[in-house]
C-alpha cells in the first residue's frame, strides 16, 4: 500500500487533546485515512456517499493511535496490519458515534451536522449497522479469527456499557460501582483492545502485550473520566460541545456523584430533583457548589489514579519501543487534566 | 452438545408457513434453540434478560432451516457446526429485526410488544448493535475467518438494502429493477449465505454448496415477492400483521407497482397521490383495482420464475440428500401462494 501525501490526507491539524506524540503519528494517521477511503469501495455504490459522510476525518482517533503506538517497532513506517486493525476499531467507534447521535438526536457532532440529522435516524440505524459489518468484514481479513473474536467481544461489550447507560438515564442512586462497570464497558475495552491488538499484530510479546492491553483499559477509564469532567469544567469552544449536557440529560457522571454525596441534605434534594428531570438544572449553581465542595481535585484524583495503574503496568516493559510513546500519551491527558482547571481557577 | 429434550425448547408448534418439512427439523430447530438461550450466558448479566427477549421462539427459523437443510447429511442429527452456522444467521436477521422495528414504530410483531416497545428506541438500538456483535462473535469461533466473512460481507448487504428501501420510501418512480435490487440485498443475501455455510459445513463439494446457494438466493427473491404479495392478497390473522401497511408507508413493493403501471392516468395519479403521502390511501378501492388489473397473477409469476430458477440450479445435484428436501421448502412456497389466492378470490 503506497503512503499517501500527507498533505491531502492527514486530518485537519493534530488533534490538539493528545498532543506532541500524535506528530509521531502523522503519517500512520495519513495511511489509515487513505485506507479507509479505499475501503468505500467495498460498500455497495448505493451507500458510498452515505458512508464516506461518516468517515469524518476530524476525529480524535485515539484508537487508531493506540493500535499504532502499542504496535510500534523498529522504524517509523506503519505495517499494513496495524493500518488495517485501526481501521477495524475505528469503524466500530464511528458506527457507535452515528448510534449515539441518534439517540441523543445530537445535531452536531465537531462542528458540522450528525449523519442522523443528514439522513434522519432510520437510515442512521442502518448505516451505523454497515459501519460494524463492514469492522468485522476487515477484520475476518486476518489469517486468523483471532481479531474478528477480540473486536466482535468487545463491540458487544461497549453496546451493553451504552445500554446501562441508556438504562440508568434520571436514575439518582447510581454507585460509583455502577459508574466505573459503564466506563468499563463503553470506553475502556475498545482502548483495552487497540493495545492488544497493536501489541499483537506488531510482533510484541504476549507479556508486553498484556501489559499493553491493561494500559489501554486504564488510559481509557482516565480518558472517560476526564470527559466526564470536561462536561462542567471544559472550555466550550474547544471541547466542541455544551458544557452541562449530562446534568440536562439525567446522566450521573462521577462529578455529578460526588457533588450529590458532598451536599447538604436540602441542596441534596434539589439536585436529585434536577437529575431526575422534575426540576430544572440550575447549571450555574451546579457548577459554583462544584468549586465550594472541591469536585473538581476528587474526580481528578480518580483520572489520575487510573493513569497511574495503566503506568505501572507498562514499568517492567521501559525497555521496549512502544512504552515511551504510550507513555506520551498519558502525559498528555495529565496536561489536558491541568488545563481544564486553569480558566475555572 | 447434549441433544436437549424437545419438549421443553420446541418452537411452539411447527411454522405454518413452510409446512411438512419443518417437522423433519424439529430436532435441529430444538437444538438451534437450545444453543442460542445457551448464548445468553455469553452477554454480560446486565443485559442478559433483554437478549433472551429478542431470541423469540416463535419466528419461522427459516435461515437457520436453510443451513440445515443445505448440510444435510447421512443422519437426520444436526452437526454442531450447522447448529453454530444457524445461530449465527438467526442472530444477524434478530438484530435486523430489533431495528427494523425501531424504524417502522412497530408495537408488535409476532402478537408481543416490540423490543423497541419494550426498551425504548434508545436501547433497543443498542441492542440490536449487541446481537449482530454476538453473532460475529460466533461465527469468529469456526476454525477459520470464512464464516466471518461471508456473514459481516452479507450483513453489510442486507443493511444497505434496507437503506436503499428506506431512501426510496414514498418515492412514485421506483422501477422493477431498483426493486429487485432492493430485495436482492435485503433479503435474498442472507438466504443465499444460509445456503453456502450449510452446504460447506455440511462437507458438501463446492459446485453443490454453489447450486445450493443460487437456490436460497433465489428462494430469498420468491419470498420476499410473496412477502409483497401477502400484504395486499394474505389473511390478517395468519399472517400477524395488518394489511396495506406498504401502501401507508409508501413502499413502492412490486404488487403496487405493477398496479401503477397498469392504471389508467387519472386512477394512477390518485395512486401515486397516496404513494407520495400526499393523500389518504384507499386500500379497499386499490385491492378492487388489484383484481380488475390482474395483479395477482402478474406478481405470482415474479414469484414462481424465481422459485423455478433456484430449483433449476439444484438439478444436477438431486442424488444428494439435501436436494428433495430443499425443494420441498420451494413446493411449501407454491401451496402458500396458492392458499393467499384462495380466500380473495
Amino acid at each position: 500500500m503506497p503512503v499517501p501525501s500527507t498533505e491531502s490526507s492527514a486530518p485537519a491539524g493534530p488533534p490538539k487533546d493528545f498532543g506532541a506524540v500524535f506528530d509521531r503519528l502523522r503519517p500512520h494517521l495519513a495511511e489509515l485515512d487513505s485506507f479507509l477511503r479505499g475501503q468505500l469501495a467495498a460498500f455497495e455504490p448505493e451507500i458510498r456517499d452515505l458512508a464516506d459522510y461518516c468517515l469524518d476525518a476530524s476525529g480524535k482517533r485515539i484508537r487508531p493511535a493506540l493500535v499504532f503506538l502499542s504496535g510500534w517497532g523498529a522504524d517509523d513506517r506503519p505495517a499494513t496490519a496495524l493500518v488495517r486493525a485501526a481501521a477495524v476499531v475505528e469503524l466500530v467507534h464511528l458506527a457507535t458515534l452515528v448510534h449515539d447521535d441518534i439517540m441523543d438526536a445530537a445535531d452536531l457532532r465537531r462542528g458540522r451536522g450528525t449523519a442522523a440529522r443528514q439522513y434522519g435516524p432510520e437510515t442512521s440505524v442502518l448505516l451505523g449497522d454497515a459501519l460494524f459489518a463492514h469492522a468485522l468484514y476487515l477484520a475476518a481479513q486476518f489469517p486468523t479469527t483471532e481479531v474478528c473474536l477480540a473486536v466482535s467481544d468487545s463491540t458487544r461489550k461497549v453496546c451493553t456499557g451504552e445500554i446501562m447507560q441508556t438504562l440508568r438515564r434520571r436514575a439518582v442512586n447510581v454507585t460509583r460501582a455502577d459508574y466505573d462497570r459503564v466506563i468499563e464497558l463503553k470506553t475502556a475495552e475498545l482502548f483495552r483492545v487497540s493495545c492488544l491488538l497493536g501489541g499483537r499484530l506488531g510482533g510484541h510479546s504476549a507479556d508486553f502485550t498484556a501489559a499493553a492491553a491493561e494500559f489501554g483499559r486504564q488510559l481509557g477509564i482516565a480518558y472517560q473520566i476526564y470527559d466526564d469532567l470536561a462536561d462542567f469544567f471544559g472550555d466550550e469552544s474547544r471541547i466542541g460541545k455544551t458544557l452541562g449536557t449530562d446534568l440536562r440529560s439525567g446522566k450521573l457522571t462521577l462529578p455529578l456523584m460526588v457533588l450529590r454525596d458532598r451536599l447538604p441534605a436540602g441542596e441534596r434534594a434539589l439536585l436529585i430533583e434536577e437529575i431526575a428531570g422534575r426540576r430544572e438544572p440550575d447549571l450555574a449553581g451546579r457548577l459554583r457548589q462544584m468549586g465550594e465542595y472541591d469536585v473538581f481535585p476528587a474526580v481528578s484524583e480518580a483520572v489520575l489514579t487510573a493513569l497511574a495503574a495503566g503506568e505501572a503496568a507498562l514499568a517492567p516493559h521501559a525497555a521496549l519501543a512502544p512504552v515511551p510513546l504510550l507513555l506520551q500519551l498519558g502525559g498528555a491527558l495529565r496536561l489536558q487534566l491541568k488545563n481544564l482547571r486553569a480558566p475555572a481557577a
